[in-house]
């Protein structure tokens, strides 16, 4: 396994003051404890809305730092959660008069310590939980994965939230949005943990894993490797067995790499996952396809089906400027 | 060698298909010919500015259609070029009483291509040659290849094609960026060829390729993998060798992911890189971090430096509204 880096140890604080220093206009790092805040500032009395998780994901969640989606996003190590003092000194530093929103996956160790944060902070915290990955069932004892679907909960909330929306009603709407957004993944390869010099996993040359967690989780299966449409097909019926979309119903579609998967398969996955519902009669009327929630360099991909209404088309469309999403400024 | 597809040899057009859906605000698609158009109207008397190359360098240039840069761009089939016929029939498509620009990348297939499609056409033609990568010795006898500084070319021209500069202004303009833009890449490890089925070359596990191409080309020296400050120091070398920038000189630094490289070690390049430069009494005053010029899935990435003065700095801050880049609009 080659890496650029020079220590495992401080290839994270090396990677985001880099980050920082690219996207000034845009982004501040704080460091010890570490975060990235939005340079801009705000208008007294908006909610703030933060998120973080374990770093290797990237652009979540630092990339989405700026107007119209995060206020602050905290980094953990490589696949480790932020802690509560981390979450907690982000909040006080992002918050304004508003209260806080916490946009948190669902995995163990994120949810305690957004959790302790809560207790420590003195200002109204309301949080969200993405849980979007089906590849679990519903009633599994830690709940689902949140996974690429984040992306959307952090744009839907944070345009609210850039538009005034006060906390109880963002929380509403944050739980409204990760309600109706689905997602399931795929590995072609595991990927390259640097502090393990090699990879998590590895598949048989004829085989993938079906439903793969953003950090090589197994996921439904380990299926045999073959044709795009027939592998988009288990993708999107997954999906569709647990939203249940009604035809003409319209629908946000996210094609989002794992990594190392070029943008030419991306975009074939997207026009076979596009005629996959449209044949179904959804009205696929907004789209994002790239890089958005990595594992890594793993190989593979992930969809996201958020089912859309008027509102939430408005705030999808509402502008955002961040370093990894960016229209309408 | 595990791709998403289901023929090789209907990947790029369903691909293609997909991104022309996923981007309908933006691009539109032409078949037989292939090429992708911007959808917004252009004035009449604007330069239309083209591009294209063979695919496999995802989003060059496809995703770089629209407002503000490129009005066609043709793929042809991976690291293939495209026709004459294909490249004259966008460019009929596109112009609208100003002339065409050509922007084109210094490989044979690439520039008889294109000069075979200048005297197809009866409009006038400029053609502006890109060869920024120092990897070669100036004095090659087919010249350099052009790599990631395309993409600083086709935004400068294309923003001062928008603000409505004609067209031998625009060709000198060209000239004076591509001049003044060098790159250097690094691979970690070859790409995978869908119609190879495998790896175009493969390295040792302590070597990496200093200065390869875009297609998996030799550069200059198979070196010793080593740390990412020396790896940095290396190819930053090698351009400012180039390009003898003076102290208090402002510059464009672009970071340019290969394919199966990682933003976290993106942004770790990025930070060397700037303290390398800023050392030597550079002013980085504007940077481009991303998947912007990619080989397929291979892992690596380049440098690209542009050296920047007020006009160049006010074309690259003008507003961009592409797939793959977007600001102030």
């Amino acid at each position: 396994m080659k890496k650029f880096l020079n220590h495992v140890e401080t290839l994270l604080d090396e990677s985001l003051a880099g980050f920082a220093r690219a996207h000034a206009d845009l982004v501040e790092l704080h460091v010890k404890p570490c975060f990235i805040k939005r340079k801009q500032p705000t208008r007294s009395g908006k909610v703030a809305v933060v998120s973080g998780g374990g770093s290797g994901h990237e652009p979540l969640h630092i990339g989405f730092v700026g107007q119209g989606m995060l206020d602050a996003a905290c980094p953990g190590h490589i696949f480790t959660s932020p802690t509560p003092d981390q979450i907690a000194t982000a909040a006080e530093a992002v918050e304004n008069g508003g209260g806080v929103v916490f946009i948190v996956k669902n995995y163990a160790g994120d949810v305690m310590n957004f959790d302790l944060a809560v207790e420590m902070l003195e200002c109204p915290v309301k949080v969200v939980l993405v849980q979007d990955d089906v590849s679990l069932p519903k009633e599994h004892d830690i709940g689902r994965r949140g996974v690429a679907g984040t992306v959307v909960v952090e744009k839907i909330v944070g345009a609210a939230a850039e538009a005034g929306v006060d906390l109880a009603a963002l929380k509403a709407l944050g739980d409204k949005v990760a309600a109706c957004t689905a997602s399931i993944g795929v590995a072609l390869s595991g990927c390259n943990v640097p502090a393990l010099g090699g990879p998590t996993f590895t598949l048989p040359p004829d085989k993938i894993e079906l439903g793969v967690g953003i950090h090589g989780e197994h996921g439904r299966a380990l299926t045999d490797f073959t044709s795009a449409t027939e592998i988009v097909k288990q993708m999107a019926e997954a999906i569709s067995e647990d939203l249940k979309p009604e035809p003409g119903q319209p629908a946000l579609l996210l094609v989002n790499g794992l990594g190392a998967t070029t943008l030419m398969e991306l975009y074939l996955i997207y026009e076979l996952a596009y005629q996959f519902w449209r044949q179904r009669g959804l009205d696929i009327c907004r789209s994002l396809v790239g890089n958005y929630t990595t594992a890594l360099d793993m190989a593979g991909c992930s969809l996201t089906l958020t089912l859309l209404d008027e509102e939430l088309i408005r705030w999808w469309d509402a502008p955002v400027c961040t370093p990894a999403l960016r229209w309408g400024c």
